[in-house]
């Protein structure tokens, strides 16, 4: 966003703060076991403090800017991801930062005006996991405008989804009918979503971006 | 975001539809120069109409679902941009998409929980310009805490990018005294990024993410 660099990026390596900052990410094992744990933030107070320090009056403490400094903080994201993983390393994306925020910007001692958006831990893996599955191409994308889609086109891009016999093996686990419930009633709820939606407005203000 | 896959991509090739989305863009001439524009979009509706065909209850118009289906698409773009990069592709980011989302989305018809997130223009460059500058990296990471800045470090930052040539010219051609001013005065300013706040906010209102 206009040469701003609107991010910062905290490396995490020491032992300890692994330990502080994983059960920020419900426990999940990459923490503790790959070396390196990135937090990727939208920063707008380095760029207000040379503002400050300029005779320049910033107007960044509001809504726009944080989604700005969002993408900005997200694009250095992959950057990194894709150069990492051209360099040999493995990655895994963590979107539980947006779940815990208040807590991990205290752990991180991050000021006003910067925000965690996402986490990512890298390491040299020792396995090849399978490429996850995708929608056929023609689902994501529109010529010329959005068309929507048909209860036929639904059924056809999400067949060989429900087809794979791991996703077969979440609705049997789960006692659930198809493979949406799995997604609405046990990893992605609305219950959850609302919850971590109000909580995620308040650190927003905390911070203030909004 | 849990292979969810929340993107959708309007491709615009179209001259008249070019010519209907530059002003969106404030006329900046990549719209109608590149052959194709490529409109990045957070995407829930695809997603949540397959629940509702599975007998699921889909809780995804909120603003936790926007952010985390905003993070999704900005994932793919900066893919999709490092590999057109290297296929000998150039590209340009267009941030304005954030400024007018609502026009953006009735011209392109994006239905609710469909919202424009970032905007690529692709085509074979046809000059190879000097990298943006940068602020040295040690500005930008951080170890295990955030290590907040002393005007001596501000002063060390931005002196690279106060001393170059072009930024000098700016601040001279604006009368203004400094380069921040720029920045906070005619590029990015307070009232501006106040007013699309409330436009952003309104419009994901009316894309039922808020």
């Amino acid at each position: 966003m206009g040469g701003m660099q609107l991010y910062s990026v905290i490396i995490t390596r020491d032992k300890e703060m692994k330990e502080k900052l994983s059960p920020l990410h419900f426990n999940q094992p990459m923490i503790n076991d790959a070396p390196v744990v990135l937090t990727f933030c939208a920063d707008f107070n380095r760029f207000t403090k040379w503002c400050n320090q300029r005779k320049a009056t910033p107007g960044y403490n509001n809504f726009m800017s944080f989604y700005n400094a969002s993408i900005d903080a997200l694009i250095v994201a992959q950057s990194f991801t894709l150069l990492a993983e051209k360099a040999g390393l493995g990655i895994c994306y963590l979107g539980t930062t947006t779940y815990n925020p208040q807590q991990i910007i205290d752990l991180l001692q991050l000021p006003k005006l910067v925000f965690p958006v996402t986490t990512i831990t890298v390491g040299y893996p020792d396995e090849t996991p399978q490429q996850t599955d995708r929608l056929p191409i023609e689902g994501i994308i529109h010529s010329e405008t959005y068309h929507d889609y048909s209860n036929d086109t639904i059924d056809k891009l999400y067949q060989m989804k429900e087809a794979i016999p791991e996703n077969i093996g979440f609705v049997d686990e789960n006692h659930k009918e198809t493979l949406a419930q799995v997604f609405t009633d046990i990893r992605y709820t609305k219950k959850d979503n609302e919850f971590m939606s109000d909580n995620l407005i308040e650190t927003l203000k905390r911070q203030q971006f909004l």
